[in-house]
C-alpha cells in the first residue's frame, strides 16, 4: 500500500475570527494499517460551528486539535481497506473524527457502517447524523415543546436551525426563525413554511419578537447567544425553556462580551436554561434516525445542503460559517 | 369597634435604594369588619428581599403595591374579631399579605391558622413558612442535589441561605457559603457547620470557589446574582444545577448591569439554570413544614432571627437588610 494523502492541519490557533493562513495542506503517504484499522477514502466533509471551539486551547467538553495535526471533523467516506472483521472494502462509513484530509487510517471503532439505500449518504453527517440528532433531542428532550407553544429558532437556516424549525411544525408549535438574510427568511417561510421569520441584520429583534410571541417566547432554541438571545430572553414566558445549543456569536471573540444575565427574566418567569451535548442522547439515536428518514420520505421534513467542492477549499467555506455565508448544511465534497 | 391603626404606606416609588422618606406612617380608624373578614392584631413581620420588587412599577410575577397603600408583606397575627365560622378570637394565624399595620382587616380567605405549639409562631413566616418553604422546595425540587455534590450558596445567612446550607449538609453535600461578613462567615461555620465559607467583601469569589470545589460546582442556590454569580457559575461541573430564588444584587438598580452571559458555561458544561417562584409547591407545603419541625426539634437544622422592634422601624430595618446589614431572618415585633 502506497497511498498519497492531502490533509489539511491546523498552522497556528486562530485569534478571532480564523482566517485561511491558519490551515495549511501537507501530504502524506499511508503505507500499512494496522489490525483494528480501516482505511477510509474520504467523500464528504462535515462542517460544523462547533469546530471552532476545538482549534482553540480554552478548556472545553473536547481536547483542542493539536498544531500541525489534521482538523478533526465529521466525515462520510468508503471503506477501501479493512483490517477489522466488522467491515469490508466498498462499505460506506461515517465517522465523527475522520477529519479534513483525502484518507482516513483509522480504528475501526470509530466509525459506523451506514445504509445508502436509506438516504443520500452525507446525511449521515446532515439530517440523519449528528446536526439531525442535535435538532431532535435538544428540542424534544431539552425544550420539551406543547402544541400551541411560540418557539423561537435562531441560526434557522443552519444545519441543526432547519429541523428545530419544521420538527416544532410537525410537534404544532408557533415557529419563529431568525436568520441572517432576505434570502434565508424568504426560504424559511415559503418552503419551510415557518409561521414568522426575523432578519436580524434589519429587524429590531427585540420588537418582532413581541409582535410574533405576544404571550411570550414558550421555546427558545438557541444556537447563536449574544445579543439576539438576549433580546429573546427578555420575551421569555412563563415557564419558558431554553435550550441552549451553540454560541456562534461567541466562539469568535478574543475576549468575553458582557451582556444581558439570564437570572432576572428566569426567576421571573419561572423559565430555565438548560444546556447540551448531543452525545448525551446516543443511545436514542437509532430511533431518531428512522423517524427523521420517514419524515424525509413523506417531504414533512426538507434538507437543505450547501456543498462546496475540493478538499482545499474547507478552510475558505469553514471561515464563512463562521459569518454566517452557508445557507443551510455546509458540506465539503471532495474530488479526488 | 373603633380600632386606632397605624400603618406604613408606599409615599413614593423608591428610585434605586429605598429612602425612609419612601414611606409614611399613616392611621385610620376600623370601625367594622364584612361578613368573611377577620381582624388580626398583628404581631410580626416578615421583611423579605422580594418586597422590593412590589415597590416598582416594572412588570413581575405580582402586581406593585400603589402609591398611599399599606406595603404588603407576610406577617403573623392574633384574631381579635372574626366573622368567619373557621376563625375565632385567639386564632393565631399567617398571612401573606398582611402588611405593615398594626391591626389587618382582611377576608379570612388569605390567611392560615398555626398551631403555637408547635415551634415559636413568627416561624410561621421563617423557617415554616415561605423562606422555609422557598429553600426545601427550591433545594430539593429544582437543584437535586446528590450525595457528594458541591454546593453553593450565596446569601447564605439569610433566612433562606441559611436552610438551604444545612439542608444541603442533610442531604450529604458539600456546602459552601458565601456571605459578606466574617461575623456571619464565623456563624455559618462554627454553628450551621457549612463546609466552607467565602466573605464576598474581602475574598475572591472565584478563587475560592475554584479552591473549595475543584471538581466544579454541582448545585448553585442563587439568592443574589450579579457579580458574585458570574463568578460562582464559571465554576460550574458537568451537568450542575442552578436555582435562581433571588436576584438581590439588581433589585435596586436604576438601569439594567450587564454581566457575565451564561450561555457558554451552561453550554460547554451541559448546566441547567432555573427560576423558580415558591407558590408552586403550594400543595406539598404540608410535607415540607412537617419536615422541617422535626429536623428543628432534633436540632439538625438551626434557625437565626434578627428582631427589630417597632412597626415604625420597618422602613429603616428593610433599607437595611437591601444592604445586607441583616444577619438571619429579619422580623419586625410589634410592641402596640
Amino acid at each position: 500500500m502506497n497511498i498519497k494523502n492531502n490533509k489539511i492541519v491546523l498552522k497556528k490557533r486562530p485569534v478571532g475570527f480564523p482566517k485561511l493562513d491558519d490551515f495549511e495542506i501537507v501530504n502524506e503517504t499511508i503505507n500499512n494499517i494496522n489490525y483494528g484499522e480501516v482505511l477510509i477514502k474520504v467523500i464528504w466533509l462535515s462542517l460544523d460551528p462547533y469546530m471552532r471551539g476545538r482549534m482553540s486551547e480554552a478548556k472545553s467538553y473536547a481536547d483542542p486539535v493539536k498544531i500541525g495535526d489534521v482538523i478533526t471533523g465529521g466525515a462520510v467516506g468508503e471503506v477501501i481497506e479493512s483490517k477489522c472483521p466488522n467491515f469490508i472494502k466498498g462499505d460506506i462509513v461515517e465517522g465523527f473524527t475522520l477529519g479534513w484530509q483525502e484518507f482516513a487510517k483509522i480504528n475501526s471503532s470509530l466509525v459506523r457502517k451506514i445504509e445508502p439505500s436509506l438516504a443520500p449518504i452525507q446525511t449521515a453527517v446532515g439530517v440523519l447524523g449528528m446536526p439531525g440528532m442535535t435538532a431532535y433531542f435538544g428540542l424534544f428532550e431539552i425544550c420539551r415543546p406543547v402544541p400551541g407553544d411560540n418557539l423561537v429558532v435562531s441560526a434557522a437556516s443552519g444545519a441543526v436551525g432547519q429541523l428545530v424549525g419544521q420538527l416544532a411544525k410537525i410537534a404544532g408549535c408557533n415557529v419563529t426563525g431568525i436568520a441572517g438574510s432576505d434570502e434565508k427568511c424568504k426560504y424559511l417561510k415559503d418552503i419551510l413554511k415557518f409561521d414568522n421569520v426575523i432578519n436580524y441584520k434589519k429587524d429590531n429583534v427585540f420588537k418582532k419578537i413581541k409582535e410574533y410571541c405576544p404571550s411570550g417566547v414558550n421555546v427558545y432554541f438557541d444556537n447563536v447567544g449574544g445579543k439576539i438571545s438576549d433580546d429573546v430572553i427578555s420575551n421569555i414566558a412563563p415557564f419558558g425553556r431554553i435550550g441552549v445549543c451553540g454560541v456562534i456569536s461567541q466562539y469568535n471573540l478574543t475576549q468575553m462580551e458582557t451582556g444581558m444575565r439570564v437570572q432576572r427574566a428566569v426567576l421571573t418567569n419561572q423559565a430555565s436554561v438548560e444546556g447540551f451535548l448531543v452525545f448525551r442522547f446516543e443511545q436514542k439515536y437509532s430511533i431518531a434516525r428512522k423517524r427523521m428518514a420517514y419524515w424525509l420520505s413523506n417531504r414533512s421534513l426538507i434538507w437543505k445542503e450547501d456543498i462546496v467542492t475540493g478538499l482545499e477549499k474547507a478552510p475558505e467555506a469553514f471561515i464563512g460559517l463562521m459569518n454566517g455565508k452557508n445557507f443551510g448544511k455546509l458540506l465539503i465534497k471532495l474530488d479526488n
